[in-house]
């Protein structure tokens, strides 16, 4: 297994994976830059919640988060994807982790996790796409790392703290090339946050 | 008016306003640290809750937030301590700014306000000593900018969160000077967060 010797290596590390070359706009699909990636990750195994854990990573595209959470000391793993070819990509770049990268819609997704790190859509191009992954992550996960739109704070934040405990709201700027017709520049730095919660539906569900 | 450039300015600026010699433990007076309180009066100058606004800060001490809010462009500011020698010292401070230094018990101030500036008493001293600011920052203020001692976060988030929009909730290191026998080093530093809220309560008093 990769050493990681701390933010910058994981960093480093995730930036080498492979990325689709196609990004479907319908599904807000784009890379998650690796600083941001790493920075997430990070914090969460900072906080405790990625070595020894169970880790699912909602939306997980080339399975950036997931891969990352197996190298920092993930017990399990498990990266979902709706697009198949995301999935080959995942697997491709995760090939001898044991990490199981599942073709699904998050809605599909059951079982109870320690652990949720996501950066779900935007919900930007199809209003409201945001949605069903808050719901599943405070379902389904004890602790949720997850990136959102600073747009949306308000309405997120109000969503979140109705089932779940907020312990962190950070600015993120996170760093999106140019990948769509409507893109104007090589990269753009979109205003996000970065949530930390402790979810209070599933915790009524564990023992823990 | 005294000029200020950008945060480290203000920093700087901050450091240099007089202190009180004596510390009360059981109010758990301590002076802010200069960098800490400009990282806080910037977050908020920045989110446009500062120049223009009316701003209160509670258990103003030697008047740090509050003449901090009044260079950044505050239209009124009041600072509020219970103990008259932080008063004293802050009125000092003030002296030509129009920021009106007032000695009373936090539960008493009336009135509602754009923005409340806190340090708050972590309650680690006398048990409970943060929830009067707290339920008063909720009842006075539209915005609230204030912080508490790490410890205390999932408390301190869910009390607010039931009251309030939790809009950003960042990790913070107060640089603490040797002030009480039980300190065991010339400074130490208390993890803490820093609360961006909008509170739930007030909105529902105003027109805006």
């Amino acid at each position: 297994m990769k050493v990681i010797k701390g933010r910058k290596d994981l960093a480093i590390f995730l930036q080498n994976l492979d990325h689709s070359v196609i990004y479907r706009n319908d599904l807000e699909q784009y890379p998650t830059d690796a600083e941001t990636a790493a920075t997430v990750i990070f914090n969460a195994f900072m906080s405790g919640d990625i070595a020894g854990k169970s880790v699912v990573d909602l939306g997980t595209g080339n399975g950036l988060f997931a891969i990352g959470a197996h190298v920092l000391g993930a017990e399990t793993v498990v990266g979902i994807d709706v697009d198949s070819e995301q999935v080959r990509i995942a697997r491709k770049n995760g090939e001898g982790t044991g990490i199981k990268f599942l073709q699904m819609d998050v809605s599909e997704v059951t079982g109870h996790f320690d652990t949720v790190i996501m950066n779900p859509p935007f919900g930007s191009v199809v209003k409201g796409a945001d949605r069903p992954f808050m719901e599943k992550a405070l379902e389904i996960g004890n602790k949720i790392y997850a990136i959102h739109n600073l747009k949306g704070i308000e309405f997120v934040s109000k969503f979140y703290g109705k089932n779940a405990t907020v312990l962190r709201i950070e600015r993120l700027g996170i760093r999106v090339p140019r990948i769509y017709a409507h893109h104007t520049s090589d990269y753009s730095v979109i205003p996000s946050v970065f949530f930390e919660l402790k979810s209070r539906i599933s915790s009524q569900l564990t023992t823990k």
